[in-house]
């Protein structure tokens, strides 16, 4: 089974090496990290990977996984990885999205009249693309995996592996990784994490929400008009 | 604050990965991933990072932090990694075992009369070290963190950014990397998995857990004997 993870500049480090961590340990998997050229990609805090094929090399896959971070935002706007995205995720047997990597299925047309899940803080913006915004952590329509934020990549790779191959082994990683989450303090969402905690978020978070709308409603209409 | 991340060859990516993306989302952290030299380190599923310093080159830290793996069974019979450990551990504020990370830490002589965790396939091997396995997912003994198998890391990473910060910062991130675990099954450690899951579990780790062990008893020797 062929696995094809995109590698963009500035991807949340977490959102890839989540389910990274969870597919490739399945039985025959074989994992490639797709990038623009060879060159050593930065994640966005900094952690720097190493592709192993380039956008020209990459073989079609089973299985296409598109993380977010900030480097999703550039990445809808750039047609070299609108295309790949669209030309891989046509011909791949499932997709899978995880955070603002969503959008990018989105502006690939890949989620026309789907539901799909993305970061609480884009969510909403799924719309611009045809899709129909789900707010669980876990959407699946179809052959379409879309998470929530970073971390629920985790929970979603369990799901992909049970869905392509079965419950035992999925359980068995989950038993590998030592995956009975057990975080310090409840939260994790808008809706349970206290409301000055949201806020500060959603501070932190002002100029990335305004450099992601633009970029979506751009790449909305450079999809509506390819279509 | 600095941040010293060990990078040794197989280490497992989400021992990393995991506590990488939490602490360097703090304010004022500076991370670093310290390695034998500046050539790019495999994991040991295939992902490659580079690291940013050398152990010659690494400047000492407020927190030392050790992921586990199978290049960490290696490293504690790597006498450049065992004292670069043991040097780093010494003078940092705060120690970070994840996984068989903590192996690594007992073999520097760092967790003598402590209390630590491990994976659940290894814990029991740190009394070779002088320390008290404990098996819970989170163990906190005095400035040392250790916790259990891989995906722990994330859980006891809020935890010390909650410890070294205070717990806003902690909350905060929690949300941002929207931690609300949900995995689809009920398991992750060997008592709430189903028998014959843990048995596969035990079956796939074989050869590994006698290569560790052996590793474990040689590193205790050496560690006698500089005592």
């Amino acid at each position: 089974m062929q696995v094809n993870f995109l590698l963009f500049p500035a991807v949340t480090l977490l959102d890839l090496t989540g389910p990274y961590e969870v597919l490739a340990r399945a039985p025959g998997v074989h994992v490639d990290l797709v990038a623009a050229s060879m060159a050593p990609v930065r994640s966005d805090r900094g952690l720097t990977l190493l592709p192993t094929v380039t956008m020209a090399q990459a073989r079609s896959c089973d299985l296409l996984v598109v993380p977010g971070g900030p480097g999703a935002d550039d990445a809808l706007l750039d047609p070299q990885w609108v295309e790949f995205t669209a030309r891989q995720g046509a011909q791949a047997r499932y997709i899978f999205g995880i955070c603002t990597g969503s959008l990018l299925l989105g502006a690939a047309g890949l989620l026309r009249g789907r539901r799909a899940a993305s970061h609480w803080l884009a969510r909403e913006l799924l719309a611009e693309f045809g899709a129909t915004p789900d707010d669980s952590r876990l959407c699946v329509d179809g052959n379409v995996f879309t998470s929530g934020g970073v971390t629920s990549g985790i929970d979603m790779a369990i799901q992909v592996i049970a869905s392509l191959f079965d419950e035992d082994t999925a359980r068995q990683i989950q038993l590998q990784i030592e995956y009975d989450p057990a975080p310090p303090f409840s939260g994790g969402t808008p809706g349970t994490s206290p409301a000055h905690i949201v806020q500060r978020c959603r501070e932190a978070a002002g100029a990335r929400l305004a450099i992601r709308a633009e970029a979506v409603a751009q790449a909305a209409r450079a999809l509506r008009e390819r279509s």
